[in-house]
């Protein structure tokens, strides 16, 4: 049972746009609805809330950035209220992760301040210091069957992969423990990649059971949209997904010495005209990509700007991009790293703000089930 | 999804000695090991902690009485200290139990007092009422595998005699939340039939494995013990298993005129003189044993003094001997069911007290598991 959620390498809470094993036709009303959604929200933004968050399985890299990390402080900054988890249970399985908890939450925090994750408009926090939060397990589990929690991926895949009982209960009842996180602060927008889609059908349906059975009429819970981002797919520097376990990842904490070293390594091809086509030449494209994100630009201009200066021009054009553009995220995480003491208050305020969110909204299910003695 | 957990008609906590799934050799070191416990228990009744509890599906009736709810007075006044807890979130399958669960709870500690619990020595509490008693599912569900969870015997039973898709996400989940039932108050005592060995055995593994895995070289958790009572087993009025749902019950809170009512109408056989045998005579014997129980005689000595008179002197001497070992609970069941502020006291000072004890004991789990930030 040990490396259970670990296994399948995929963090969590963190979309992976290159797994695809929802309904191809659910995905693509998904998709014009999130259009739908991306419009009101720069209309009103404060109609809406945000729940969002990882595994704390270590640093930060690009792969996780430009996938997600991004697109959130868009969102904080558009002016919508969000929360954001640290799963803290989910990474128990990981014996190693487990043995230094704190440094592994910690981290994560100075991630987030270092990317912009600003503590006064975003509440971020830990399901283990939430226990109003994991109470809702209890009453959401009567409202799935076992045979639903069967035909989520992440455990058909396991178990196809390896067995049952290298499944945990806890890997099981995952999805969940998800819709607690989602509903227990009401957060009516959930940003995932498509693979995520299964997972947040599940959450839907305990909030419209819930209410069917304990709203009395109305609703308790918001049926949370799914915000589908166009998270481009960055591949690792040996050319295979990136990833922290294969080292082929750049992390936000490294300095821009390593950057150039991985970059320096990273894998390309035989041909020495730089051209941007991500079907037949996946590494260079990726590269380029890469470089465009950070610049802002068109990967195919910066392409055409390379052209026969070969792959050691691209590698170094890709260099400059990335160190440039981390400069002042690396800069923040220094600074924070130095200040040990406001992390943890980062951390206990927002443990304290979720608490009593969380405590409101038990006490109004306590209420609707009629279990308020 | 409606009747997953009542269909199979036992309640959750309490034995039902006529099931027999446990492995004989396991049950039988079990019994030895339950006649050193009532020794000790004599000895030194301060070195224990018991855990019992009910779910709240109803008024409870003398095959309750008999079958656990008596040996828990008897180890509550021999100096025991005890927690009882109300399942309520262990119901919410039963939609009529769900809809007026306020009353169905109060119900059960109308029960309690009028059997003799003492609030000022037992705590008696409700599942819904103290969050972190249900944080424990979470790291304890990392212990234990789908696999391990699948082999229970009700879950099997019930995909047996019905599908999969019935069996709701909290039913599978059962035997870990009673692993944190036992485990938050650190009960080193369970009282059970035969039938909850298994359940037991879940409890015991989780103790030893967060013990292995967080405890540091200790014990966060003790490895609590089965103390196996032998319970009489008592027929209903039709002579088949004593249920509520058959409606052939004597309840505690049933007046001596429905008593005398109902066995005046329970089966017996052909037979005119009495005998006690269990197994050519199930009802026959059963309302001896019933009578038995009453008066604490054995049932052999009734049955010789009713004889020839047959079944109509069997059944009066049954409905007096129950109707007067009733009586006093009965009377102050009449009495504390006009204060219903107190029965509301009796829960919310029994759940203040178990919140106390579960707080400290999250607050020792999360600094074991590194996650008190």
């Amino acid at each position: 049972m040990d490396t259970t959620l670990q296994a399948t390498d995929s963090e969590a809470l963190i979309p992976d746009p290159a797994a695809g094993s929802a309904d191809p036709l659910k995905t693509s009303a998904a998709h014009a609805r999130s259009a739908v959604l991306e419009e009101l929200i720069r209309q009103d933004p404060g109609r809406f809330r945000v729940l969002t968050g990882d595994r704390p399985t270590g640093r930060l890299h690009l792969g996780h950035y430009f996938g997600t990390l991004h697109n959130r402080i868009r969102l904080q900054d558009l002016g919508v209220e969000t929360y954001v988890i640290i799963a803290d249970y989910q990474v128990l399985t990981d014996r190693d992760i487990a043995d230094n908890l704190t440094e592994y939450v910690e981290e994560l925090v100075l991630d987030y301040l270092a990317i912009g994750v600003d503590p006064a408009r975003s509440t971020i926090f830990t399901h283990s210091a939430v226990p109003a939060l994991n109470q809702l397990m209890l009453p959401f589990l009567s409202l799935v069957s076992v045979a639903e929690l069967n035909r989520n991926p992440t455990v058909k895949d396991e178990i196809a992969h390896s067995r049952q009982s290298a499944v945990s209960g806890l890997m099981f009842t995952y999805p969940v423990h998800q819709a607690a996180d989602i509903l227990f602060c009401k957060a009516n927008l959930v940003p995932v990649g498509q693979d995520q889609l299964p997972h947040l059908e599940i959450t839907r349906a305990v909030a419209r059971r819930f209410n069917d059975r304990y709203g009395h009429g109305g609703a308790v819970f918001p049926r949370p949209d799914a915000l589908l981002s166009s998270a481009p797919l960055l591949l690792g520097m040996d050319g295979a997904k990136m990833s922290k376990s294969r080292g082929n990842a750049i992390t936000l904490a490294a300095d821009a010495d390593e950057t150039a070293r991985l970059i320096k390594g990273a894998k390309t091809d035989s041909e020495r005209f730089i051209t941007y086509d991500p079907a037949a030449r996946p590494e260079v494209s990726s590269l380029l990509l890469l470089a465009g994100l950070c610049q802002d630009r068109a990967p195919e201009q910066i392409a055409s700007e390379i052209g026969s200066a070969g792959a050691a021009a691209l590698k170094r054009t890709v260099t400059e991009a990335v160190n440039e553009y981390l400069a002042p995220i690396r800069a923040r995480r220094t600074e924070y790293a130095q200040d040990r003491a406001y992390l943890r208050r980062v951390l206990r305020e927002g443990n304290e703000r979720a608490n009593a969110v969380a405590d409101a909204t038990l006490a109004e299910v306590r209420t609707a089930m009629n279990s308020h003695y």
